[in-house]
């Protein structure tokens, strides 16, 4: 539930927050779309949808940013006082339409990095895409209803197509994965950690509520944890799936690897 | 007609439709824009007109949702009250604005797709484009009435060149679709039926407020028609057509298809 009053401290922390969100999404963004023609082609589509999953979650933080700002209001002088709601509503359901568009592609993303043949990449996301959108869509019930245990009840049921992804890759992945340069496996291998450890902050989140933890404190830190979340599991991740396309960038083709490369590696590696 | 007032729960819902309309229009032109060099230059043309297609709706969704914040209005905390009309007109008229100048773009994009003959292209075209204009103009006149009668007369009238244009799409161009290659056929054949599918769903939004469901409820049902089947008839259609001109790049120019495809796909098709 959305509390009736925030403390100065309260106010400020999730204003530069949401903030600070906005910045990193959409600098990601601007950062990747600059550093598309620094791989190959054939990683492009990748980082592509990195840079539309970064823009995405920018446009709906700037709203988010908007709603909160519209959603408290305080009338003490320099705003030190406490802050009492509006007749605006803030709303939740932003974090939702974002997620409901951006989670299936941060598994694209994943997919696409890898570079699999046409075949196998069909097979995966017809699985992970679904079982992404299923997981949002059963998460938002819950988030809504003002009621603990129906909150309990759709965190449960998220949590399957959650357990879902994570079977397909980590089991049915982990094969496809002995195919690629060894230079890249670690960097996969931790991405797909980045990706459970990001993505569990979001669980934990959702479930503060739940804790006993006093109306307000639950609220500011649910706010917080998924700004945090977002930074991880969105830009902090679109960077580190670049950094695999550069590898497999160089090690596809050597001249490529020497333009992009300082003249002491160069000197280095001959 | 629209309603007098609506629930918290209404609002909400219609408010973050329009948001995602937003969003996926937006980031759809955002993706191909992108995306345009990494398909050949004889099918940029269907793609950059996709990009102001998808484009011209996110512009037309600012307008809505703005106009809807302004014509709802509650005075209750937190907004969590009865919304009622405010002395601003929510305008049904940016929809209709939007499609007399998109739907005709979407059978443009459709058709410069297939890289047909030029005097086919045109011979099609002159048909295609001034059927969807008139259908969309016809729709007018019973969309802002309140009358229901007057609703399904316009309503009937508009079917009549959208039996044409189905026709031209259906018979027509049936002919032409077996001089495409074999891989790009099924993808064109599902995408007739996606653009039948897609405003096969204006029809029921259009026609939701004479089955004589509640007031509120046909209305806030129409705009989340009206949300999902732009989505679907622009940025999924978009995606769509990209995919199209990918396929068809790789099949008429193997040196870019073996620049785009990874080192996987390249070893299987050897």
């Amino acid at each position: 539930m959305i509390p009736d009053a925030l403390s100065f401290g309260q106010y400020q922390t999730v204003y530069n927050f949401l903030s600070l969100v906005i910045a990193s999404q959409l600098f990601t963004a601007v950062f990747l779309l600059i550093a598309l023609p620094r791989i190959l082609p054939r990683y492009r589509q990748a980082i592509t949808v990195a840079i539309v999953v970064c823009g995405i979650a920018a446009y709906h933080y700037f709203r988010i940013f908007d709603s909160f700002k519209s959603a408290f209001h305080t009338a003490a002088k320099g705003g030190a006082g406490t802050y009492t709601q509006t007749s605006e509503s803030f709303n939740e359901g932003y974090r939702y339409v974002d997620w409901l568009l951006t989670v299936p592609l941060l598994l694209v993303e994943l997919i696409a990095v890898l570079a699999l043949t046409r075949q196998l990449q069909r097979r995966l996301l017809v699985r992970l895409v679904p079982a992404a959108a299923l997981m949002i869509a059963l998460g938002y019930p819950g988030e809504v209803s003002g009621d603990n245990s129906l909150r309990g009840l759709f965190g449960l049921l998220s949590t399957i197509p959650f357990a879902y992804i994570l079977f397909v890759l980590f089991v049915q992945l982990s094969k496809s994965l002995d195919d690629q340069p060894a230079g890249v496996r670690g960097t996969l291998s931790r991405l797909r950690f980045l990706l459970l450890l990001s993505w569990g902050v979001y669980p934990i989140a959702y479930l503060l509520p739940i804790l006993n933890i006093a109306g307000s404190d639950a609220w500011v830190a649910k706010q917080i944890g998924y700004s945090v979340a977002d930074i991880l599991a969105k830009a902090v991740y679109a960077l580190i799936i670049f950094q695999v396309a550069r590898i497999k960038s160089f090690d596809d083709d050597k001249a490529f690897a020497e333009i992009e490369s300082s003249a002491d590696e160069l000197r280095v590696t001959a």
